[in-house]
């Protein structure tokens, strides 16, 4: 029975609580719990794990369990670190993000952990972590 | 009943029968007939059409049914036009492609249709097409 | 009596059905007919020709008559091969845009046509077709 | 009875007399006596103004009548100061040039009033000039 | 026997009618025959081709038979889908340019296709062509 | 009992007429009352003066008294002469900008003068004017 | 009565102690006292905190009181995660810099917190500390 | 006997007041007084004119005599409007610096002035000046 | 007897386990070890700190004993703040890195510390730390 | 009868004896004895000459007798000695690379000589040089 | 009696014979003894050596004598070699060029040596030389 | 027993007796005395060369013994020639600088070397030298 790691990045706490238009009305304590009835509902087990610090989600990368499903938030767009995290894993990093962030600022549009994550999936809300889950899953199982 | 067009664009006519290693070993036909099936499954029809020609895909477009997954190949870097078509139709769109593009040459990393499309997803094989399946139908269905 | 080619590129004949805030609520069909009657006000004929591919394009132009009216559209942005079509017939191009480019995204402020057309205008809405008459048919009887 | 202001930056003063090649042989004095000429015909009233100073067509601007015809010379890809002059009076500015600046060296390219203009028309010689006059009405009357 | 293929892109149909200072006088049709002869003479096949069209380019590629002599023409510096369509196919392709492009524009200094393709040939004129059937007629016989 | 000169740059002759919603409803007259009552209850004395021509500012910063807070509007961002009159002048300058224009477009990012300032100010309206004069007068009363 | 937090980033704990000639001569913990003064004279309470963290910067920021003066160091330049924290947050923040940063490495001139901070203060030493109070209560009480 | 203009640009009516370890310890009357004489010693005559603003500057190029010594100080680096001014008069113009600009700032590298001067002088002090009428005559007198 | 700092920044703590066609197959604690057995050779006393957090690399920098030597991973390209951190001690700094990094991707060419370091050994693997050992030995013993 | 230099520069006496992958196995001297026989076949006489020194080629370039083979090797990509020195003859200067530059690393593929050479030829391995060689006596011939 | 050294570097060993619209139709052992006299008039010996090689030119640097006028042409834009050797003898140099190399190519209006140099001077044709002696024994006689 | 080359490029010979404050008091002469006093002591051989020709450099290394310590001063910077000859010999290269080349002129940050050498040490004086030569035996030992 594979084992998940959700874990989120920077700011993603405030989630459900702050700028529901662009983020949604559901907290990061909600999202948790559909992500995990999600992922048993295929027979896999999920862990989650936020937090704001960069060490703190490259501890968490380094304990990984099979793979990793990553809203890295701002960090996506500034650490190396966290991309050299997924490099030296064995785990694979599928990275999402809520909002489309292509259609968001300019240093939003390069993310520095996509070329070294399995796959990217942006813009479909609370749907993207779903999607992750599924597109793990379907990769751990092949 | 939702109405999906499966839209393929330059080079991807050969898929499954040159570079397989990046590309996997499925031809463009049978792609299509899965993406059919997987559409149908969820109470809902999928046309497909290629084109190696940028005007064809925008017509294509132009007529777009209810939702749209899109695989613009090259045109997605180099061609405005297929943006301006997608901002200029109602169907939501859902850039895909089979690689990661993050993971090749530079100038994959830049997309000009991602910031008018629903969302993005990269880097999953066939199963690219098959998660935009699932994210454009419940988008439509929300 | 000269003859002249109103010239219309990629996902212009959406013209009047869709974001009428931006680009009016006249159709492609409308503005062709205002154009016609306004050439032949002033002793002119006006052959109307739309696409949505660069070929075709490239093609009405090396079929130009006396002058061209060249709304190009997202080609004006990308395309060097209607620039070079441009530059090797005999008859004098008017780049036109129906809204202020440069009011615009960045990558629609540089145009790789400007340099070989006779003069450009922009941001005058359907006006921007008849001032281009004005201005070629000035030109043509020098 | 709408009241159009014709204003003139640096060296065009000089219309006429320098570059005939490049500026054609008439005067900025003839070429005044022209436009009023052409405005009057449409029963519009036309002051003209030139100056080689921006603080004196900053001056100008915001004691502008109607609508205005700006030649702004080289002040056009240099002078912040003129686009928040633009930006901040009421009355529409069409941005004109008398040669094809787009033609010319890449420094030219860049319009820093364009953003804040009603429209541009660049390339026709003095009939920029007369263009811009009948697009200013057009667009006062509607 | 080995079996190339002639490609040229867009506005090549033009060659000789116009600008013969940079292109030279012969049509392109005078070209394709003296191209054929030059291959017949060394025991080869040649079939010729010409298209403004990015796409139609792209299925004649798809096509190939043993080796191509490739003229792209402005579709040398803005087309991805070109590049992709030479990577993907097993047949070596010589790009070859009339003029030297590196003494031209800025934007013609930069080729798409170069790094895919087996060789580059520019600033012979005619002779671009004769050169090109030579070096892939040596490459494929050895 | 120190001397200050309150300077503003291009188009601030406007302020209260144009564009409340950006730069607030009081005018400049209102506004420099304000600030030579400001100054006055900390027994300064305070002149104003505004020009939008780039040398009269250069003139009045070169007849400085002990201090100057500048709002030099456009020119920030344009003048080099401006920062060489600054650093050319024994009297510290303070920077001010009533907006926040790190909030607006990338090309008012950019300071020319900031470096050559004692210090930078920007984002708090009027108040913006009145931190100047206290920050100012702090500095030259150590 | 408002309560406003006291926020240094990186290094700022050695003021005082290090390069003087720079940061002054006083230490962190009595700018911390002399900062708690000046609001209590104002009738506002102000609580201080400084961590070296980015992720401790940004806890702090998700739990700010009614407004922020904060001194985020050298993560001005490079933490998107901080400017996403004043993004989500209610409470006004207020950036300064107890340099002149703009006369500084080119690295310094670029503020990632600028666009979503209140307003910023840079160069006046610890008086900078003491303005930014004074602008925060005065925004807050307005 | 020729007759030369000396034109100084802003801020260069501080000479031998202000940092005369940069720009040496005369005042800008002495300085014209030298270039009087030198002239004068060679036969030829020379007006003096500084101004602090860039429209008087082109005024007085407009007027230039025989030739002009040119030091346009910061307006080098900026102005368009003085480079179109220079190409359109018939007079030639020598640029000079007192300092070494290539060893300042980096924005002081360019001069916008330079492709359309005769020559360039810099970093001899005042005999930059004298350097360059020297050249002006030699020009002239061939 | 000089007390050293062995400073190692994010994944560093990975060493020996993961990547070792890169890094070597010993494992950081091994590596702890042997530097500080060299430099007990010397009669130098090593403490060793590893971290994956930047704040924690700050604060360890700021309590650092004589000199520091300091492979800061992925920090090395990104952090500002530890550049302030080894700006504002007295301890001299040696930066290391055990693969040559400019033989890798293009981000990791800049480094942000090195400007501050006493100076830079890269690319001879474990041997990295010991040449710095030796070089900040003789450094501290001059 | 024509009389060509073979010109090879930097590091090209090396061939055959290192990296044959890339360069293929045939030294310098058989190279140049090919070539020789190559040109004699079409009665032309071919002189080679090989130096590591850029001062050394340019020497030679200008004793240059009718016509030029140049693999001027890395000095293709930063000599603008070598370029000038190309200009100022009269012998036309044919430009050759042996492998694929444009399929190497990003500074190869810029020529700085190849915008005054005749053409250009590369990627054809040792069949490069011989291709110059028609190119250059079909040249010369006409 | 100060002892000059005339520095001429690649190419211009061809002055006179090519290029004589841009260069003059001096050659440069005329050049060199027109400079000779002038320096003899003002009791000054000069010594003249040229050379292609960017060795050789610093080696005469380094054995310069009281003064140098170089001439680097090429290597002006691409010697850090040439500036380090200014940089690090005590002789002063002056940089001159015969033609306005701002009014040429883009890669010519970066000088690497400038800011070491004493002055520039450019654009004079021979009065170039002759003007730099005059420089060059004003600063050694002062 | 290994054998090794101590190299050094351009200015290098001037050591000891120029910027003493820079470069240290030792002559050229003392430092390859010293070096080969300390390869002695470790059973190696060392042989110095010093050449101003970047063409004497690449001969030199060519013929390189086993292993090289190359101070390639200003080429450093600019030679693709020297890049490519370390590339093309089987002899490992450390790249070394006295002076810390990171905390001088920007355009000393960029090694054009570092990516074909084996590492890079930098910083340390003479240090530099002796720890390449340590590391370099270390290396061929292994």
């Amino acid at each position: 029975m594979p084992h998940l790691l959700l874990l989120n990045g920077p700011n993603l706490n405030l989630l459900g609580t702050r700028e529901p238009d662009l983020y949604g009305s559901q907290t990061l304590v909600e999202i948790e719990e559909i992500c995990r009835a999600h992922a048993s509902s295929q027979d896999a087990e999920l862990t989650a794990f936020q937090s704001n610090s960069e060490g703190a989600l490259i501890d968490a990368l380094q304990d990984a369990p099979d793979g990793v499903i990553l809203n890295a938030g701002a960090y996506t767009h500034t650490s190396v670190a966290l991309r050299d995290a997924i490099a030296s894993i064995a785990a694979p990093v599928v990275e999402i993000h809520i909002s489309n962030v292509h259609a968001r600022e300019d240093f939003r549009h390069r993310s520095l952990i996509a070329p070294v994550a399995l796959g990217q999936i942006s813009g479909f809300g609370i749907g993207s972590y779903l999607l992750a889950i599924d597109a793990l899953l379907r990769h751990l199982r092949q």
